[in-house]
């Protein structure tokens, strides 16, 4: 057997918890991506004995980050400590001294002290991936970094905070001022108790930071980053922009001009039918503009146990990865048979027309044929031929009649056999159309 | 100096093109990425004299994709010729059983020779990559091969064709027919003389078998894609499902069910305000579902010459990257220092919401200080105080008035002086808020 990929995992937080739950769920399948078994090597953490939802028991424990970066035997140093500096930075510095990868999920860190810890690890020919350190389970990092490395990234902009983000939409909602709203989040726990580097921009900004270094090739820089936070907006500015077509986020916003790179974080209104509109709740995302790429934008979870835990483990794999190595994530000759569904048993929605004959009691001939299939209607609308041709002259009794029909979840067996029935009825007069209702 | 990365360029039609564009623009960058220059260092296309809005002569010409694979000095094989076999399979099995790194965009071969291909290039410790295959720019090839590693994924799902999405889009804003829209397509270029691969939804079912493959891990089976095309969609279906809430999409899925892997191209309703359902024109869009990351979704352009060439020259500078290597895109030692742009400089809109002592003559003074200040509105709308409120008390003469004014692009130094201008005037009788718009 190969030997294992050991991680030493300091920090059993939120975020900790999800990482040992990927690797116990789905440590065989990445074993097989990356052609060796996966294993927490040692763990690490303030209280030994605090119940975390999760038993750690059995790993190998250490007093402190330091000594388990310092001591551990590990391939890949997970730094889920948190803070700028202190234990966090001091054994982020012990592991990549030592020539061990690095995964971390800390934007303040790196923010801070980006350059000097990248030289460490370069120096030391260590990896140092934090893609769980932007904007959480969204792969803007690896994106910018590798994806999108042949262009002049001219702009990036995005939605950083999900605190900012669920409450400014629940704002909008519900029409409640600032404080109530943070009350409630709190409550929920979307907020923190102390939510002032949330709601007062620093987060966002230092997420931004880390982008602005990864896009424009520049000292990361937090403190030139201009930062207003989310406490001034009233409901009266939410009410106000949203009637004139707008909706307020907190944005990031990091930008090439002549003079130098502008980088932002403060509240705007944005076009509320734009993608970036519809971002709302938790859901963070980020756009990026590039002189050949044009535009794209990523949408994800902003954070949370499974979507930062998930950006976590895809970096820690990245750490084994070659070119020449899986052409498609697992290796060729392990890719299983491809067994087809059946599609007749795909269940879903379906869009019906029908073109019928504008008779009495058709309408109630279908409703009947389709509930003997079991098949329940959301809505059934007739439309007038002249409706539909868009022509202004009416359609008489008589001509043939259209009608849409919305079901709820059924099959597309049951769908089919019922437009039979209704044909067999003699109620039909032209070919039906049936598309289908995607639930996303 | 260090010896450069030398590209074999088969097929300069747009694609190879745009390649040859950013190498020509952006290479010096690349070259500070990767640590060594990067150049074309040979070229085959069917013609060599055709005029091609690219200079191509400079560069070694060989007659054949075979022959340039086989003979030519290169690190990396750009396979642009297209077509599932022929000429673009025989150059790329002759390059990876070199063992070079081969970088595609084509869907068709790799979805019916996936897994041939695949094995031959892990044989011969050669990459085989492809983000420009699948969706254009967007980078959800390496998102679901690399950052989504550690989930089981449980659904794909896009907007995979341009084409379609642009004729959708057209007739639903414009109401007019398929064949009329097609043919208004193909004439502006957005569809091909023979459109058959796009509208009847094959080109979505290449790209979503190999989305499946990389997703689920399972042999690419094509041929087990359900497909369906645009060409039945009517005007009058558009408009039913516009009324009843829904856009119709050309979708491909693909999902594990308990009898196996569903796969299917196919029109289908999906929710107007939904982030897919604001996907239009040429735009593509792609949604993965995983057991620990939730949902992301990746929206970009999914064809053009710009967009594909730099996912081609993403992988072709990801042959060279390995673990350990820069940290922030360049190596750290190589940032540059941080040059902070005045933010009083930043042009843009802005949403100003006023309290004013509610007079005769204020609305005009105001608009006047602003006009002073070259500042045009785009709309100044006055808020009753019970309006504002929520309450239903008539607000009476006397009382502050709300004020609420979108300005056109400006800047924050004109708005702020002008409302200092206004405050001084004595009409302003609380705390102006001012949050920026941003034009994206």
């Amino acid at each position: 057997m190969t030997e294992p990929l050991k991680i030493g995992l300091a920090g059993l937080g939120t975020v900790g918890r999800g990482v040992a739950r990927i690797i116990e769920n789905n440590g065989s399948e990445i074993a097989r991506k990356i052609g060796r078994p996966i294993e927490i090597a040692a763990v690490t953490a303030r209280d030994r004995n605090k119940d975390r939802g999760y038993d750690f028991s059995p790993f190998p424990w250490f007093e402190t980050p330091a000594e388990l970066a310092e001591k551990a035997d590990y391939d890949v140093f997970v730094e889920l400590v948190g803070g700028e500096e202190g234990a966090a930075l001091e054994a982020t510095r012990i592991a990549l001294k030592r020539g061990k990868h690095v995964v971390t999920a800390n934007k303040a860190m790196l923010a801070l002290h980006g350059q000097e810890l990248a030289l460490l690890a370069e120096q030391n020919k260590a990896g140092l991936l934090f893609e769980a350190a932007v904007a959480g389970g969204i792969p803007i990092v690896k994106s910018l970094k590798e994806s999108l490395s042949g262009n002049r990234i001219e702009r990036i902009y995005g939605i950083l905070n999900g605190t900012c983000n669920y409450m400014l939409t629940r704002m909008q909602n519900e029409g409640k001022d600032f404080a109530e709203i943070l009350k409630a989040a709190q409550e929920e726990g979307y907020a923190e108790a102390d939510p002032s580097f949330d709601i007062g921009g620093i987060d966002a900004a230092h997420k931004l930071a880390l982008l602005t270094t990864l896009g424009f090739g520049t000292v990361t820089s937090f403190d030139d980053v201009y930062v207003e936070g989310i406490e001034n907006i009233t409901p009266e500015d939410i009410r106000a922009s949203d009637e004139l077509g707008y909706r307020i986020k907190l944005l990031g916003v990091a930008v090439k001009t002549e003079d130098g790179i502008e980088q932002r974080v403060h509240p705007a209104l944005v076009p509320k039918d734009s993608a970036i509109g519809e971002v709302s709740g938790v859901t963070n995302c980020v756009c990026v503009d590039g002189d050949f790429i044009g535009s794209v934008m990523l949408i994800g979870p902003g954070a949370g146990e499974g979507a930062t835990a998930s950006s976590v483990v895809g970096d820690i794999i990245d750490t084994t990865r070659q070119c020449g190595d899986a052409v498609f994530t697992l290796p060729a000759s392990e890719l299983a048979p491809y067994n087809r569904a059946p599609l007749r048993a795909h269940e879903g929605g379906y869009y019906v027309r029908l073109q019928l004959h504008d008779r009495p009691g058709t309408f109630a001939a279908i409703a009947t044929r389709m509930a003997e299939y079991g098949i329940s209607l959301e809505s059934i609308v007739q439309r007038h031929s002249d409706h539909i041709a868009g022509d202004s002259s009416k359609g008489s009794e008589g001509d043939p009649a259209q009608v849409v029909i919305i079901t709820y979840q059924t099959t597309e067996q049951a769908v089919s056999e019922a437009l039979r029935e209704i044909e067999k009825d003699g109620h039909i007069a032209g070919q039906p159309n049936m598309i289908r209702i995607e639930r996303l």
